[in-house]
């Protein structure tokens, strides 16, 4: 059966300090509906991805509070898979127009994390980690810092290249007027940045954001469809001490194994615009290995020739990513595939992909627990 | 497409302080899947069902735990909707299949609750309402007293009437090994027991516990198989501010309806045997009515011709409902599954219900803003 995404909106992301779980709901739930064409009251279903608003706001059960926003009385359902929440959120409403009791599914993205202090979001994100990681002390940079310093050491990575995603991704973030760091940076800059868990540097790290992001998924075609050509997910240790490598995420291999052969593709050779889950510049180039892009240990050559830039032949991460655009935790999954739904309807201006046909999204819960990928295709 | 649910394993339930969340996932899941003679290798995904961890435990992201302590890489999905987190996981765990994508999948629900004060486990509890309810200084048995006072108020129920719920619950949950409180109680024993929010005493509400439950859902029937007939969700509001009524749950009457369409059948003349959600006595009245078992007002009718109860023509809450049973709120909705799946398979001896062929569950997330209803057969 043929699933497609007819709607997608993302909300700007940011400090947004006037602004509620309900009303980033409000905003990008009717901004995707609108975009798809139909009616809030012709929703069938919502699915709501979030991981951070029991702690941080005191919330949870979102599917009530979503309910009660978007005035509907259809099944709402929540799913949580740390920061892969959003794109698993979109894969359950895959499924559940698939499985044929839906026509119209909205999924909403959203996290609130800028309310409350760094030290509580800190913690909070922490829940993503497993108890031994918590009880040592490791906070998520910590975590993604042991993964570096091993790639490094395996590999001879050096912290010039690792500053080139984050480089790469701010420009293209520049360009996003709804990027929370929609600024250019340098080398020189994130070398000289200040270090957060060696070797990783604040300018290395995607930062802390307030935003929400909504596709409209559906049995049926219209003018602005984009297919769901495959989905795929994965599941690993919750802890890094359970994996069995520190350099790879498997979860990613399976998921990618999984999404691509659904959708009878190759990555290498079909895809042309990607959204990768860099919440730390080594996340990036581990995920580009991973998909099947490079050699493991070579990811940074893509960098070197340049061919993940936006003028590159296959350009990785145009919304800015994580480290640009934003990362609300719950939100990102969902605003990845606003970002290539919109690539491959075209019209994106200065960030515009020309001609992208195929689409893929990758989207990581923890240190790769849970990982989710989608190919999208026009 | 025709769905299954071909194992299900419930945990005891109680103060289970030498048991992590781990163990009871570990002990349920594997339970589970003996149950319905397959390996842990052949399921295709898992669900998890869980609403406070992240409050009680400090750990969120239980798909990535639940892959991790099972030993799988497979999707795993978690859901929270409050009180009705384990229902939900039933019914995406249903619809998972129904998509084509798996043809076995594992559903745990489990909380964790009895390891802090009960000032921490009350507020996370709070989670699920709205937050003009948590600013107003109400709790989950304030909300539900407002309900009960307004039903009382407009229907001229008493105190004795409501008792009458926990002496039946009570004395279904002494015939239950895996109960938290298997013990009877006395109507006496009931109305003079302490107030908790007037009109509701301690022994008209649920308590506290530990514990977890999973079921198997899969599409090829076996010799164990209990058929899903329909499966019902709905929403409403968030706060009760925002309801038609005070006295019933929009939901419930949405996702009964739903739920009994799909499966061609009438609650009141052929479900033979009810799990419903009694997290407060007034609750398990109001759901009596809004499932279709009375009108409006009369639902103690059923309690005082004794219909309801083991002996009765249509007992309800024989595991002893989250009153006697216990209610680790993420456990709950699945634990129910898990009773009716066994009173169709027969051989519960002493609370056997003879000749059941339809049951169905009815599982509230916090005041009503989640309902899901499953009608089961065999």
């Amino acid at each position: 059966m043929k699933v497609f995404v007819n709607g997608a909106y993302q909300t700007k992301f940011g400090e947004l300090w006037d602004k509620g779980l309900d009303d980033l709901m409000v905003e990008a739930g009717k901004g995707a509906v609108l975009d798809a064409g139909v009616e809030m009251q012709k929703i069938d279903a919502v699915y709501v991805g979030s991981k951070l608003s029991a702690w941080v706001m005191g919330q949870n059960h979102l599917g009530g509070l979503a309910a009660e926003v978007l005035g509907v009385n259809v099944p709402v359902t929540m799913v949580e898979a740390a920061c892969a929440s959003g794109g698993v959120a979109v894969r359950e409403a895959i499924m559940a127009v698939e499985s044929g009791r839906y026509k119209n599914v909205l999924v909403v993205g959203v996290e609130k994390m800028t309310d409350v202090s760094s030290e509580v979001v800190a913690e909070a994100l922490m829940g993503a980690a497993s108890s031994q990681e918590r009880n040592a002390g490791l906070t998520f940079p910590g975590l993604y810092a042991l993964m570096a310093r091993e790639y490094m050491s395996q590999y001879g990575l050096k912290s010039e290249d690792l500053a080139l995603v984050s480089v790469k991704n701010h420009k293209h973030g520049s360009l996003n007027q709804n990027a929370h760091f929609g600024f250019g940076v340098s080398v020189e800059q994130v070398i000289k940045s200040p270090m957060v868990a060696s070797p990783l540097r604040l300018l290395d790290c995607s930062g802390v954001s307030d935003g929400a992001a909504a596709v409209v998924v559906s049995s049926k075609r219209n003018k602005k469809s984009v297919e769901v050509l495959g989905s795929g997910q994965a599941s690993d240790s919750l802890g890094l001490s359970g994996r069995e490598s520190l350099v790879e995420i498997k979860a990613t291999r399976l998921a990618v194994e999984m999404a691509t052969k659904e959708a009878g593709i190759e990555v290498e050779k079909d895809v042309d615009v990607l959204e990768v889950h860099d919440c730390f510049s080594i996340a990036e180039i581990m995920a580009l290995e991973d998909l099947g892009l490079a050699e493991k240990g070579r990811g940074i050559e893509l960098f070197w020739s340049r061919e993940v830039e936006l003028e590159g032949k296959r350009p990785v991460n145009t919304s800015g990513g994580l480290k640009a655009c934003g990362h609300p935790v719950g939100a990102t999954g969902v605003k990845q595939v606003v970002e290539v739904v919109k690539q491959l309807r075209g019209g994106l201006g200065e960030r515009q992909v020309k001609g992208a046909k195929i689409g893929l999204t990758h989207n990581v819960g923890g240190t790769g627990a849970t990982v989710v990928v989608h190919v999208l295709g026009r």
